[in-house]
């Protein structure tokens, strides 16, 4: 049920990192967010680790509080990675894509368009766009999920349909016979449905690994009967091994029921390594990033823990009385993590320094301890792989990659080069040419 | 009236060049049309010529007999312009993008990332699209005029206030004082019209130019109208003379009407130059080009001419008897320029070869030829630029580089080098960030 080694995906955003403070770390060059050679820079460092892919998450709004922080996604998707495409070999290149708010012929234009640019190693994370103020950027509102995900298979399989409609040996280009293509095996799709349609053929033909790969993000009913039917990877947000490994069988669960093999579809549990030669180190460099955001969090941070906490303790860990009175909160799966730190006897800033309050699990220490999170997680069925965020791009990915990857690699859960030239190789995903033909109600 | 030196930018499309069979030209790569580093090398030799710009055509569907025919486009315009921005530092890169299959802030934010890339060099060819291939591909049908020129004019609009929604000087990076932004000088638009709407703001601070700048191409009464609105320069096709003044006049009247100066309005023609050593020489880069495509065009040229013409004649002069017939066609501006190579007794194969029925005039012979043409335009007020198209862009940018552009240096026609890093610098275009404030009903 788990393959023998897992797979590594990084996070790519603002060009300074994943933490709202990178963009002013020390070392970073604040004009960075329009600095696209920095990104190539950043993905190349990837690549010499490694990493199966660059995962661009994307919304269609600004949002965030830009006095203090630097808005959290690249400029935009699509151009990032074409620049990083021609400056790297090897690393896949994931881009997400809204369904609602884009036309499946041009999603495919440019999607197919970024495989063939990257010699095959393009994917697509296909998202509905959940958040008013994407809408409100294209004079909409959102729309129940019902739509939106009706939408959402259209959308995929009409790309997915242009994707094919070169046939995989069309491309004559015989100058001697003079003979470009062979235009029966360049055919129309006509495929609709309620809310889109096309008729193709798209003006590209196959990528050396076919056609670009489907990701998708996020669960739900609708979102897991998306993922199982044409999902090769599944980008998780889970914060406990026993949370991971009941989102990766739901997934698995729903590509069976798409008559696929659950082996087809990677689950990707998220991490947000705080890494420093020593425990006190890792968590000084979060407490520097923290210094503008921390005073703000620790209300939640209460209330994670059901208690009133002020601002005023910042550099007190919780009293004996407090941890007395502590409540975890139900609703937010980070807060059992946040008391077993805090009854470490951590302050409050410390215990924020922690990553308690981060998107995703946070491994505090040398190497050693984010390879061991990697492994457990790893060996417990949690995930196939993971997909990194790294807090300060400028100085952190190499952090991992010279010191978090080798240790990976001698315990050989990690590999030791790229399995081929495109991201379906380094995915270990089937080939797939087209609709995938198994999927036997094309109209949904 | 004239400006004192013309401006040359240069087509850019499927990897070839311009003539359909530049596929299998000899040195010609038949798998350029997927190949992005050609169309790096072929920014680069123009970059050497100092074009002002590329200028990307683009429809949204394939289209051409691609049994012997290469397509006519690059795959994707701005994946294409994205890889050129990151190998070459002074030339334009002007995409087409429709404004009715595309939604505004999807154009806004590609177009703008892309100017952000490329340091200032964006611009944007803003097309209603008016192909009705390209409308099944969204499942759609063509609108009419008065429709898609409405939502072209509300695209336009909405696009440039999200181009001006960061105040200049809204991003401040300040690290030490760690304020990334002036959030008060980032400002929601909350613009909508008939067609479309958007609440902004872009997530994009301005680029070294400001904003994108905005091309337009074709005419009619509609066209003309969004020229003189928005344009900074238009591409046009033209045969002759004094239709290129008569389109230039219209174009510059359109501008005063919208409260412009017409100076801010360059005018392109096009030119597809024949150059060999000779004129021999030309001739038979031509014929060798042809040699596929004459024959399916002898009716054609036969109709032009008013006459039965017959494959079998290829090889063949006009006979007194025909010349004696002809009724130049009034339908095609291209008739009196075949007939008047027609009447210098060259064989059917010849008057094609001289580009007579190609889509924009043919200075056929060595380089003085184009240069002369060039010249006699420039001077005629016929156009403030040429747009270039290269028959097989392998050899053909080079000599034109090579050959033309020295000729035109020498008589003072054509700059030295660039003006500035920026295509507004280059194509002589007043600053503009956001909305023009001289429209005077931005809802049209
Ligand atoms: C790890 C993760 C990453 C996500 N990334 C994006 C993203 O980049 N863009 C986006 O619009 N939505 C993203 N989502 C949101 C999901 O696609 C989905 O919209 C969300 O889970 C809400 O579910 P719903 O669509 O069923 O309302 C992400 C979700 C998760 C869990
Ligand atoms: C030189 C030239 C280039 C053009 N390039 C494009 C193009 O790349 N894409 C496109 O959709 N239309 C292109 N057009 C078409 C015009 O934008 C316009 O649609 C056409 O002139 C028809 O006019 P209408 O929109 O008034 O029907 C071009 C027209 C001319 C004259």
């Amino acid at each position: 049920m788990t393959h023998s080694q897992m797979i590594l995906g990084m996070q790519l955003g603002n060009g300074y990192g994943s933490q709202p403070a990178a963009w002013r770390a020390p070392g970073v060059d604040p004009s960075n967010y329009t600095d696209f050679d920095a990104q190539v820079r950043y993905a190349q460092a990837a690549e010499r680790g490694k990493f199966a892919f660059l995962f661009l998450p994307d919304f269609l709004a600004l949002s965030g509080n830009l006095d203090h922080e630097a808005p959290q996604l690249t400029l935009e998707p699509m151009l990032t990675l074409a620049a990083i495409a021609r400056g790297t070999q090897r690393i896949g290149l994931v881009a997400t894509g809204s369904t609602t708010f884009n036309e499946p012929y041009n999603l495919a234009r440019q999607f197919k368009a970024l495989d063939v640019m990257s010699h095959g190693r393009a994917g697509w994370n296909a998202v509905t766009t959940s958040d008013p103020a994407s809408a409100a950027n294209f004079g909409r509102q959102i729309a129940a999920r019902p739509q939106r995900y009706q939408r959402a298979h259209e959308t995929i399989q009409i790309a997915q349909a242009l994707w094919g409609s070169w046939q995989p040996d069309a491309w004559l280009k015989d100058a001697a016979a003079g003979r470009f293509a062979d235009p029966g095996k360049i055919q129309p799709i006509n495929l609709g449905g309620e809310h889109v349609a096309s008729q193709g053929p798209l003006p590209i033909p196959p990528s050396e690994q076919g056609q670009p790969v489907i990701f998708s993000a996020g669960g739900g009913d609708y979102g897991l009967e998306l993922a199982g039917r044409y999902a090769s990877a599944v980008i998780g947000a889970v914060f406990t091994i026993e949370d991971a490994r009941a989102q990766r069988e739901a997934i698995r669960d729903a590509a069976r029921r798409a008559g696929r093999n659950p082996e087809e579809v990677k689950f990707f549990a998220g991490v947000m390594p705080a890494i420093g030669p020593t425990k006190r180190a890792a968590l000084d460099r979060r407490v520097a990033l923290g210094e503008q955001t921390f005073p703000a969090r620790v209300p939640y941070l209460g209330s994670m823990l059901g208690l009133d906490l002020e601002v005023a303790q910042l550099d007190r860990p919780l009293s004996p009385a407090q941890l007395a009175a502590v409540r975890p909160s139900p609703f937010d799966p980070r807060s059992p993590r946040a008391l077993e730190v805090a009854r470490e006897g951590w302050t409050i800033r410390e215990v924020l320094a922690h990553g308690v309050i981060d998107y995703h699990p946070t491994p505090v220490g040398p190497a050693s301890v984010t390879a061991d999170h990697l492994q457990e997680w790893f060996e417990a069925g949690a995930a196939d792989g993971f997909w990194v965020s790294i807090d300060v791009y400028e100085d952190g990915i190499d952090t991992f990659v010279d010191e978090v990857v080798p240790l990976l690699q001698e315990r050989g859960l990690f590999h030791l080069d790229y399995e081929g030239p495109t991201l379906r190789e380094n995915l270990g995903a089937p080939a797939q040419y087209g609709l995938d033909p198994r999927l036997t109600d094309p109209a949904r």
